[in-house]
């Protein structure tokens, strides 16, 4: 099944290089990301297209006629500029070092394909919860509460009809117990203490095994003491690959994306701005985006420059496919859709609750870039 | 037209007499919900069935194993524990307590069918609004606001085209009036004090009348001071059966819930967990669900186990229905589902918004079960 | 293309010169709120209709004994009534004084249609980025960070396919850039800083210019420290008109509402009642509405006594149209409805989290009304 990870890799390899203009022109050419970060930088180093240069020239006049709010105010970066303008600049300088750091290197990466093992046709797979320090963005180190010392969990995939077995292992202070969220399970694989079966104590073990039902893009998590649990980081994708795919399933990329609110700030997949992972498709590719929300709030996500298709909702098909460029995404939703790469250049990609996603400081929390590469 | 009242007192009284474990066993085999209950008694007291019963081998090995973190622990809940597993063992206890006490009785019960007066044809429905304690969860007692004394207010059932009268005594210390929500009636009859009728004072009686226009799942409540007054609980569910209903929604069971987050908490038919009705239904029967939204948050419901068939939104039938196991229900929004009960069992029934539903003393507020009876 | 200006005038002249009651009696019949608010009067003052009659007959008797405020008030249940009922008055009165106040006259008015200057084919628009005072309702003035002095900004309505050029000068404090919400533009033209564009600095002026490539209701709004730009005010609508519209398209009154709830309070295209703009339609027309949501915090849309048939989602048409009458509209969503304007009268149309709408001291904030005159 296709992934994004060979883009965001050379991606980042990218971002990593920028650190001189030089370099930064050298490797650019690879790749979108670095084209448009290229435009950016022409642009603010005044070396700009013909429309942009009009632009820097009239700006220069339009500063000039100020006066009293501005004061003589030289546009260029090199200009000691009255407080007003030297304002801006520090503050764009701040916004400025947040793009160029994207995507920016973390310790740790969640929702990654979990290989399970094969015990007599039965897919078989390891949890262990435990606890860890997890780095959401650079130098941003939290306690996180995991499956396998990953924020999201490792990805489970599976198709219709297969036989899983999820032996859960519980190295937390705190009972637990696994939830299959969306899946049509018997009901003592439910995961619900007490209702369901009893908690998983500290030091326990604890098997789930089932014959998966329903396809589609569900969730596991924890399901006891959840608020603080699954705000914590017990949780993953499980998504479930249907016998029997619609032809507007079949896509180039494929990419998970949990949104998360708890007591690790806003996140994409575990990671901050400019610690997200950025999605990367080539021209003319069919990516599919499955959202997850494991928070506690609505993220209505917002795409540049490329409407959504919305085909399915909770792992369902919907009724018939619908166009849009922000989805609303309540806690415990799915939503999949289908975007057509038709537009070359990076994309800014972020939840439209603009307090996610930018300060004064510049953007932050829930903003990634969709990559197309010409 | 059928409801699920027989079946919640049967599960009533079941819950209310299994104060001995002996007693539980005895009656636990007349209900889905007993025998739901009882798998996880089972587990807990170590005598699981075979899957579990690994389990709990695997976990005690586990637990001797575990050294340093876990010291050598006994899994059964008579041992004395190192602190960590104590910890974890008091947390658990008070998860059971809640659990273990659903159902719970409390004293009143809001959303029963009101039989009207028939005055020469017309429907005459008497609504008193009067301040009352109101028990909201065992022994919590708040001040509500009603309609008759109950939180919801009484459920107001018609068929399309009915001739209704509505005779509001206002018995509270301040002016209110009742809008229709989602009724389309002429404007002197919509509700709203200074522009389409006078406040009704403290001590007055006002009369509305009309004829049904539209279907559908719709509310009743005050539209004065209504922040106040809705949060208070002068609000009820208004249901207007069509004259032609479509097949989909001939269902075996017809179930409103009315959630609010108001000053009483979060509720479901002015209710708390444990206090929360649970929802009853044979296996293979249809059940519909009429989701009614008299908060100020939003709340996506997650039911385990099935998915809902969402068929209509605000009494208006979808063009086409939709299947999700989560469904988002904004303040003001009806949203009508259905659920092929299928799948047996006691199915856990909440607000995923997690701080909504459950905290470290366990489930609270806005949770309830589905009991799939076989 | 129609719009509902005239009609609001019409409106706003009424309100103005129902200074005497005379003159208000004298003017009402010209216009359906005249006539919506005059049903209150009547009846708050006992002249009222048969039904009404009983109990404004004894609400009348009331209002004669009070003398005063209250003064001795008979409720017609002979009890002289205590002080209660005279702080119930006192409420009373306040909510009517801001009824009565609709819709209110403010300094400023956002959302005008801009007219642009034709070069070559081109459509120019230019904007002036500045922070000017802004009334939000009679009374209250907030800095607000505009584009051309108003909030929401001015409206640019274009074809499909249409040649546009938009010059942004920035007299703001602090860099800024343009947004085009919806548009599906080449990159460069997307106005994000340091990923399409440099920052537009202080005294700057800066061209976007291309051809409009998707029909539908779209934004455009500052996407630099936007969290403050956009919750300051510099937002506004951006529509494209279809070269082949929909039949279900083709209406009398096309009215953009865009919701808001930042550092100006809550509103509607930027002011807040009693300052909103009512939306004025004839019997048996047919009223588009574009809800646009520049905050960030949902807000259900409900309107009394009509349905909303919704058409299409950021710009683009559902697959099929489908009914409710309460909207839930998040934060960067567009949603168009069409509304048959088949009910006469003043009808209340407000965000449905009630504490947007309505305090102890009457309805303020997200609250408008839709007049349909006879």
């Amino acid at each position: 099944m296709p992934t994004d990870t060979k883009g965001a890799d050379l991606l980042h390899s990218l971002a990593q290089t920028t650190t001189s203009r030089r370099t930064f022109l050298r490797t650019a050419s690879l790749s979108a990301v670095g084209a448009g970060a290229l435009v950016a930088c022409n642009k603010a180093s005044g070396e700009a297209p013909v429309q942009g240069a009009t632009t820097a020239r009239s700006s220069a006049t339009a500063a000039g006629a100020t006066g009293g709010t501005m004061g003589a105010h030289d546009t260029s970066h090199n200009a000691v500029a009255p407080s007003p303008a030297a304002q801006a600049d520090a503050m764009d300088a701040m916004h400025e070092k947040g793009i160029k750091a994207f995507p920016a290197r973390t310790e740790g990466k969640g929702n990654q394909l979990l290989q399970p093992r094969i015990e007599k046709g039965v897919k078989v797979y390891d949890l262990t919860a435990k606890v860890v320090p997890w780095e959401v963005e650079p130098g941003r180190r939290v306690e996180a509460w995991t499956y396998n010392g990953v924020v999201p969990a490792p990805q489970i995939r599976v198709r219709e009809g297969d036989r899983v077995r999820v032996v859960l292992r519980n190295e937390l202070p705190e009972s637990t117990a696994i939830h299959f969220h969306g899946l049509e399970l018997p009901n003592d694989q439910d995961g619900v203490p007490f209702i369901t079966q009893p908690p998983v104590k500290p030091g326990q073990t604890y098997t789930y095994e089932f014959t998966v039902p329903n396809a589609g893009s569900h969730m596991y998590h924890s399901h006891h003491n959840s608020a603080k649990q699954v705000g914590l980081g017990l949780l993953g994708a499980f998504i479930v690959e249907p016998k029997r795919p619609a032809a507007i399933e079949k896509v180039d990329v494929d990419h998970v994306m949990i949104l998360n609110d708890g007591a690790h700030g806003y996140t994409f997949n575990g990671k901050s701005f400019p610690a997200t992972e950025p999605i990367v498709a080539r021209l003319g590719q069919k990516l599919r985006i499955r959202y997850m929300n494991e928070g506690m709030m609505i993220h209505p996500m917002h795409l540049h420059g490329m409407h959504q298709t919305v085909i399915a909702k909770d792992g369902w098909m919907q009724p018939a496919p619908w166009k849009c460029d922000t989805l609303n995404i309540a806690p415990g939703e799915r939503w999949d859709v289908v975007v057509n790469c038709t537009n070359p250049g990076t994309w800014a990609f972020h939840c439209h609750i603009l307090p996610h996603a930018e300060s004064d400081h510049g953007m932050f929390g829930m903003v990634t870039a969709l990559v197309v590469e010409k």
